[in-house]
């Protein structure tokens, strides 16, 4: 048992150290990457399609998925550059298989997305070179998510709660979800979103570029 | 790399040992297992507790989450047996907690249901001791999904598409979902529920016990 846990914990350090340097050449290039965390079926694509669309900027993306390039192929329709990893039934994606994308996107300058695979779990712990982690969450899936799957909440650096559209239709308690991510992580910005009308992405855009100035 | 996936499988392989000889105890006390999976969100308690109410035969629930005792909360205030297995960050259950968690359950004849922890990747490879898996869907996320997660739409026995009460509301195509899962899985039977409104869980209960008698 200590065996796994000593070669897992190489895993981590070894994948931390190859982020670092993904991270430190992306910056150099002027490239300001978001790793993009959430539960499958929140609206990752369909969230990156707007802040794609209302950006303005040079952008790409990394479109995770365990299977299938349905999502790539949504963004290369609307003219976005974007490279499909598919990871075979890996709950993750990790640094090495993140700088593999990257050589092979023609993009070397302005904003890198990583949309990562559909899970709350496993992705928080494997840096991808990122600046930012961006979590989105589907109102539909209820106000409790903060309580259960804290990691998630706790690293994140801005929260989009989608589907806001359907609150009128659905149970959902909003104090009770964003007291929650209050707890874990005071710093974090909510945005209350809708990737099918498009409410709410001009307010994340506006904090994705002033944040980028930063870096 | 060898050394990782070597340890991985044996892993896996102890773990399905532990997972056969639970089985067998379970079948010998007259109790049939059930391996609840889902996505966070998708409404596997309250799902739970729609069938409960409407089994009416004994019925006890080990419930899974990485924090929290919500869901045990929900179910033991409206009087069902439950105990929680709270992982602290691990992404599934395996069969060894399973087993201690039932040693906490004064169980011993009827249904029993694990919650796994919502993740629509990891759990899939771990047996539980189960008779059967039943996979929770939420129309909410999307028809991708059984393009997207493949094993865990190929390894249900049973699969519930919840929030179907939500469909006039949102995009799904239900015949891109069907013929997905008809391609991995054309035996499995979908079932097209609500646990807000309780719509399609006496099909559900009907199926199970038929099961049920089978093992």
């Amino acid at each position: 048992m200590s065996k796994t846990i000593d070669i897992k914990e190489s895993v981590y350090a070894r994948n931390e150290k190859q982020a670092m340097e993904l991270n430190k050449m992306l910056s150099n290039k002027g490239i300001f990457c978001v790793n993009v965390l959430g539960a499958p079926g929140v609206g990752k694509t369909s969230s990156l399609l707007q802040i794609l669309k209302t950006l303005g900027s040079p952008a790409a993306v990394i479109e995770g998925d365990i299977e299938s390039d349905i999502d790539t192929q949504k963004l290369k329709s609307l003219g976005f550059p974007a490279v499909q990893i598919n990871t075979g039934g890996a709950c993750h994606l990790d640094a090495p298989v993140v700088a593999d994308a990257f050589a092979d996107l023609s993009f070397s300058e302005g904003f890198l997305f990583i949309e990562n695979i559909g899970n709350l779990v496993c992705p928080v712990q494997y840096l991808l070179g990122e600046h930012i982690k961006l979590l989105i969450c589907a109102a539909t899936d209820g106000s409790d998510k903060p309580y259960k799957y804290p990691a998630a909440f706790e690293k994140a650096d801005i929260i989009l709660l989608n589907k806001c559209d359907l609150l009128d239709y659905i149970k959902f308690d909003m104090e009770f979800f964003i007291s929650g991510i209050n707890k874990l992580n005071p710093n974090a910005p909510v945005f209350m979103v809708s990737a099918d009308t498009g409410a709410g992405f001009d307010e994340v855009v506006e904090w994705l570029k002033n944040r980028a100035h930063t870096v």
